[in-house]
C-alpha cells in the first residue's frame, strides 16, 4: 500500500505530522502526548523546540518535497504550525492521497494577504479597503511615485503597504504617509521594488485589537473561544487578555465575524481571526490558519487548550469545550533581550508570583525574539496583567 | 570537578534526573518541559513512558549503581517516581555530593511500612495498631500458627498481614481471618514464609478513604491540596474525587494529619498521605513519598498540578497555588482488559464527552494494568463521576 492511501480510507489518525517544529509545534506536541498520539515534525533546525519535548524530527527545509514526502509517509495526517510554507506542495501531497488538515488549497488561498482580503470582502465581511499594486516596470519611478500619491487620495492618509506574502510580527508592513517627500524611496527601502508582491490597505483607526479563535472538527462542527483582547507593541503581540472587556454588542459582533470568517476556510483545525475594533464597527484584520500566539492563554485558562483542540481536530477527534476556568487571564510574550542560550535566571522569581505560569520554548535568545510566554490567572484583570508583566520582567532573557 | 559537587554548591537546577520512567515520570516530564527543565530518567524498559515524551533515558535497572551514577552525572538533582528502589544507593549518592530530593534517608525510613507506622505512631499520629512478626525459624510451623491466632486476639478479626516492603496496588497484603483453619497455609501461599519481611495491622472499619497531597519547597514551606476522596477496587485506586464531600471537621482533621505526617518526612517534593475515615477518627493508612495516583486530577483541576509542583520543589523553585479551578473533578484509572499495544479505539467516544480529559501512558496493555486515566470536570459531582466512568468504558483497552 503506497503511503497515504490508508489516510483516504479513513483509518484512525494516531500519528500527526507537523510542518514546522517551533514553539507552536512544541505546544502541539505537548498536547498530543496525553492523547497517546505520536508527533513527527519537519524543521530545518536540529533539536528544534518540538523535538526537545518528544516529537520525532525530520531535519529538512519546510518546502523540501522529499522531506514533506517523508513526513507524510511517517504519519497519518499532515498539518502545519506556520502558514508561510509551500502550499502547492501540500496540495500535491493531498492529491496523492495524503490526509492534509486543514485544507492546503485554503492555505494557498489565504497566504496572499491581498487575496485573503478579497475573499473576506467578497463574503460581505468588513475589512479595510485595499488596492492592488500595478505591476509596473522597474524604470517607471515617476509613475510609481504618482501611484503612491494616488493611494493616499483613495485610501486616506496614512496608507499601510503590505507584502502580500510572508510578513509576520509587523515585518512586511510599511506605513506610507502622503506628506513624505521620499515616499517611494522609503517604501522601496523596507519592502523592495517588486510591486507584484505588494498591496495597499487603508489604515484602520482602531480603539482596540481583538482576536477570536475558532476550531472546527472533521465533521464541520465549530467552537469559538471567548474574544481575546490583544495589544501589539512594535508589531509584535505584547499582551493578550481575557475577558476582552468589550461592550457586549461589540463582543457579539466579533464572535459573529470570527465564525463567519472561519466558515470561509476549509478543513478541520484551529484558526485565529484578528480584528480591529473601531468606534463604528469591528473589522477583520488578518486570518491565521493555525494555532496562534493570541491563544496561548487557553493552556491554563480554558477547558481545552487551542493546541489540544487543533490536535483533536486534525486527528478526527471531537472538540472540547472552550469555556474559561478563571475570571481573568493575561498572557505576555517573553522576548529575548540579548544573544545567548535560553534564559534560566529569574525563573524562581517569576514562579514566586501566584498562579503565574511560565512557558519557555527552548530557543536561543536574541533581541526581540519570542522565546517564551507567561500566563497569569486570577480574579482581578488589572492585578493579573500586572502580575504577568512582573513575571516577564523577572525572567532575565 | 567530580560529578555532584556543583550540586552541593547550590547551583541552579536545570536538569532533573528521575529514578523510574513510568507514567509518573512521564507526567513529571510533561510538567518540566514548559519550565525549560531537561529531564533524564533511569528505567529498564527502552522507550519507557517518560522517554516517549521527551525525557532522555538511561536504560538500566533502578538499583544499578553505575546507572544511578550516570543519572546523577547527567543531571543537577535526582528524584524518584517510585519508592521501591535502592534507598541506600541514593543515600550513598547524596553522601558523594549529589543533590537528591526529597531526602533519601527519609525514603529509607518509610520504605519499611512497619517502620513507617512506628514513625507515625511515635509522633502521635493516629494509625492502625500494628504487631511485628517474630523471626521464627522455618521449622516452627506450630509456633507460627499459634502466633497467627494470637494476632487475632490482639488486633481483632480480621487482621491484615502486609509485606514490609515492595507492596503496591493491594499486592503484598493478606487478610487473615481467625476462623480460617489453614490460616498459616493461606498466608504462606500469598506472602511466603520469610516472617522477617512481614508485619500485622488491625483492619480499620473505614467509612471513606481519603488522601491529602502535600508539597514542600526547598526552603521548607508547604502547601496542601484539597482533600481527595479515593475509592479502591480490588486493591487498585479506582476513582478519585474532589471535593471529598466530608464533614468540615473531618476534612480539617485530614488536612491536619496530612501536614503533620509530611512534617515528619525530610526534603523538598510532593508526598501523598492516604487515610481512612472511620466513624470515630481519621487514621493514616500509608505514606507515598512521591507524586501519587490520587493526585492525577490536579493536572486539570488545580492551579498547579502535583507534577509541576514536584518538579518545582526538587528544582528549588517556589511552589504554586493548589486551589481548584472547577467545582468538581473525578479521576478514574484506565486499566488494561487484554494483552496488546496501548489502546486507541474509543478515544473519540471518550473525548466526545464534554470537559473530559484522557491521559494515555504509552504502555502495552494487560489485564488490570494501569495504562491511562481519565479526568472529568464539571459542576455536579455525581454527573462528573458518571461522565468519567463513561469515558473509561468507551476506551477499548
Amino acid at each position: 500500500m503506497p503511503p497515504g492511501t490508508a489516510h483516504a480510507a479513513g483509518g484512525e489518525v494516531r500519528r500527526v505530522g507537523i510542518v514546522g517544529g517551533g514553539q507552536l509545534g512544541r505546544m502541539l506536541t505537548l498536547a498530543a502526548h496525553p492523547l497517546g498520539l505520536a508527533v513527527t515534525v519537519l524543521d530545518p533546525d536540529p533539536g528544534c523546540p518540538a523535538a526537545q519535548v518528544g516529537a520525532t524530527q525530520i531535519v529538512g527545509r519546510l518546502d523540501d518535497p522529499a522531506a514533506l514526502a517523508a513526513l507524510s509517509a511517517a504519519t497519518d495526517v499532515v498539518t502545519w504550525e506556520i502558514e508561510h510554507i509551500d502550499a502547492d506542495a501540500l496540495v500535491a501531497l493531498e492529491a496523492g492521497g495524503v490526509l492534509v488538515r486543514p485544507s492546503p488549497s485554503m492555505l494557498a488561498a489565504v497566504q496572499d494577504k491581498f487575496a485573503q482580503k478579497q475573499l473576506l470582502a467578497g463574503a460581505g465581511i468588513a475589512v479595510a479597503a485595499t488596492v492592488a499594486f500595478p505591476p509596473l516596470g522597474a524604470s517607471a519611478a515617476p509613475d510609481r511615485a504618482a501611484f503612491l500619491v494616488s493611494l493616499v487620495g483613495r485610501l486616506g492618509d496614512p496608507v499601510v503597504v503590505k507584502a502580500r506574502r510572508g510578513g509576520f510580527d509587523g515585518r512586511g508592513n510599511h506605513v506610507l504617509s502622503g506628506g513624505d517627500p521620499d515616499a517611494l524611496g522609503a517604501l522601496t527601502a523596507t519592502l523592495g521594488d517588486d510591486w507584484s508582491a505588494l498591496y495597499a490597505e487603508a489604515s484602520v483607526p482602531f480603539v482596540a485589537e481583538v482576536a477570536v479563535i475558532v476550531a472546527r472538527d472533521a465533521a464541520g462542527a465549530t467552537v469559538a473561544y471567548p474574544t481575546l483582547r490583544t495589544v501589539q507593541e512594535g508589531g509584535i503581540c505584547h499582551t493578550v487578555s481575557v475577558p476582552a472587556g468589550l461592550d457586549p454588542a461589540i463582543d457579539a459582533e466579533a464572535q459573529d465575524l470570527g465564525r463567519r470568517t472561519v466558515a470561509l476556510l476549509d478543513g478541520p483545525g484551529v484558526f485565529a481571526v484578528e480584528m480591529f475594533v473601531t468606534p463604528d464597527a469591528v473589522v477583520v484584520n488578518e486570518i491565521a490558519p493555525r494555532v496562534h500566539n493570541s491563544g496561548h492563554l487557553t493552556i491554563e485558562a480554558a477547558a481545552t487548550s487551542q493546541f489540544e483542540q487543533h490536535v483533536r481536530a486534525v486527528a478526527g477527534l471531537p472538540l472540547g469545550p472552550t469555556t474559561l476556568r478563571t475570571p481573568a487571564a493575561v498572557m505576555v510574550n517573553v522576548l529575548g533581550r540579548r544573544e545567548g542560550p535560553a534564559p534560566s535566571e529569574g525563573l524562581g522569581a517569576a514562579l514566586a508570583l501566584p498562579d503565574t505560569h511560565v512557558h519557555l520554548y527552548g530557543k536561543t535568545s536574541y533581541p526581540q525574539r519570542k522565546i517564551g510566554h507567561v500566563t497569569a490567572l486570577g480574579a482581578d484583570a488589572a492585578e493579573v496583567a500586572a502580575r504577568a508583566l512582573a513575571a516577564r520582567e523577572a525572567l532575565r532573557t
